[in-house]
């Protein structure tokens, strides 16, 4: 079988997942990765680059650009990231034991994160796969910058948001959401097709410490930082989250949906608002599944699909395709 | 078994399902319906007080005393009803059939809605059971004019709000709650312990056509009617909701969760707000459910019991008890 080779800029808050969900895009037949840019959110824009960047030197791409993007979201300021989530370094501590960044091209080389998509979306025209694993805040300066971008966009995918199921963030936002509604706003109701990969999936596939113990003690060196850096995200889902040690795949979870690697079992194209108010719903993504009840499936003119249901044993890939790394 | 006979203040907006809820008060063993108000809603607050004395002329109790309560919203105006659901009458054209209204104690002899409420309140002091199947603009009300009405109240069941399902009146709100959020917020922050009946249970409750011929056959009268009028709201149900002739049972299974006669399988107490913002969220019932993926079950300081799932068949229940009147 001939699998189609995506060239994809990811946009990121390098984060644990988002370095599994990196891993996953290295590692995929499926994926050609030929940008990355960085934004605020698990820790800082500069902090997130240059976790990247060490991790692509760990398997050996130092040949991917990496540029830093927006520090803050469209209001406000930065949230301070989320330490207690992924440790004060992203990565659960093991930054220090990663290859130099020195030697990869970094910021400087690149210009911004915006700058890098817009260069990427003509060099990919009609082809290129975004994957936003972090506030969307680059997506939507991007927007402003070139409004002609989402001509060259071959599709966005979004991990974000909450449709039938809690937040995370807030009783009714999800994290990436939350810390930049405004820009989640611009990114869904812009004309190319926006797939949104919400908890209502996210949260149903999980990796646990059968998994992580395999990734610590396998052959590949991002298998293992993975492996290493899991523990601290296991021991925040297991003491404040799910109360057992099992952590959600959130991020890599949206590469394998835009890459066709995960079956999907109920994603419906509905229409999609996000909260922007001040009130108790800030960031909630409010998806219309009233039709639902009826006719169930795509609502006609609606550029959002909703992915609600997925078929299970992603864990398997993953590790398979960290293990190959 | 000896059961225990609830003292139940209605409030309504009468209404086919309202009429259902009526139907189940009356013929309940546990309950001792002492009063009923209205307000606006499914129809206006006159327009409901005069389909709920005709329905209790028609079940034989003109003894029970009726106020019609606020007209309009704390905000903004009266919505014109939900013609397409329940007919322009309210009650699925039914009303011209039934009995005269004429003999029963009017608004005029009982006061207003909320008058009725505090003065049952003192009657029944610490015993009242308070059902509200229609906006809570009575309820809040009422806590204005007089804030110690909660030390008496012995429960608040109510009939709103969706919390991990689609609403109905807008893609986030359910109508109860969409029709006076202000209400709504001012009901659920009140220090009374409140049960609230949300989506979420209650379309898992249908009655199908089989139901409807069932009642409209029956030899009560009152079954009768409600068989006759549930022709409207299924024709709704199956051309705009379900796409199936099956009708939810919204507010007779608040009266039945209230009287204690469904069995409660998933219903934990969790902190509550009501979006009152003008976003897309307005009317949603903010329930913070995010400790339920650790911890299933009441959360400590949380004085909202929100009814998530229950067991089946309350249908029949609803059905012999309707042909027993």
């Amino acid at each position: 079988m001939t699998e189609t080779l995506h060239p994809v800029y990811l946009d990121c808050d390098t984060g644990i997942d988002d370095a599994l969900a990196l891993g996953h895009l290295l590692a995929s037949p499926r994926a050609d990765l030929v940008g990355v840019g960085t934004v605020h959110g698990n820790i800082d824009a500069a902090g997130a680059a240059e976790n990247t960047l060490r991790l692509l030197a760990l398997a050996g791409r130092q040949d991917v650009p990496v540029a830093v993007g927006a520090g803050t979201p469209l209001a406000g300021g930065f949230s301070g990231g989320a330490v207690a989530v992924h440790g004060a370094d992203g990565i659960g501590g093991v930054r220090a034991s990663l290859p130099d960044a020195v030697a990869s091209p970094g910021p400087e080389d690149t210009g911004d994160a915006v700058d890098l998509l817009i260069r990427l979306s003509h060099e990919y025209a009609g082809e290129l796969q975004i994957l936003a694993i972090g506030p969307l805040t680059n997506l939507a300066h991007a927007l402003v910058r070139d409004p002609t971008l989402v001509d060259r966009i071959a599709g966005v995918t979004v991990m974000g948001g909450a449709a039938l199921v809690p937040g995370n963030a807030r009783p009714a936002a999800e994290a990436n959401i939350w810390h930049d509604p405004e820009a989640a706003q611009a990114t869904v109701a812009a004309s190319w097709p926006v797939t949104l990969v919400p908890l209502d999936t996210t949260m149903e596939h999980t990796l646990d410490e059968t998994y992580r113990r395999r990734l610590a003690e396998a052959a590949s060196p991002y298998a293992r930082a993975c492996g290493e850096m899991l523990d601290v995200y296991l021991n925040f889902y297991e003491t404040v989250v799910l109360g057992r040690r099992a952590a959600a795949l959130h991020d890599p979870l949206a590469a394998a949906i835009m890459l066709g690697e995960v079956a999907l079992l109920d994603a419906p194209r509905v229409h999609v608002e996000v909260d922007c108010t001040d009130g108790p719903s800030r960031g909630s993504t409010v998806c219309d599944l009233r039709s639902q009840r009826k006719a169930p499936g795509d609502v006609p003119g609606a550029t959002v699909r909703v992915v609600l249901e997925t078929a299970p044993g992603y864990v398997d890939l993953l590790t398979e395709l960290l293990e190959s790394l």
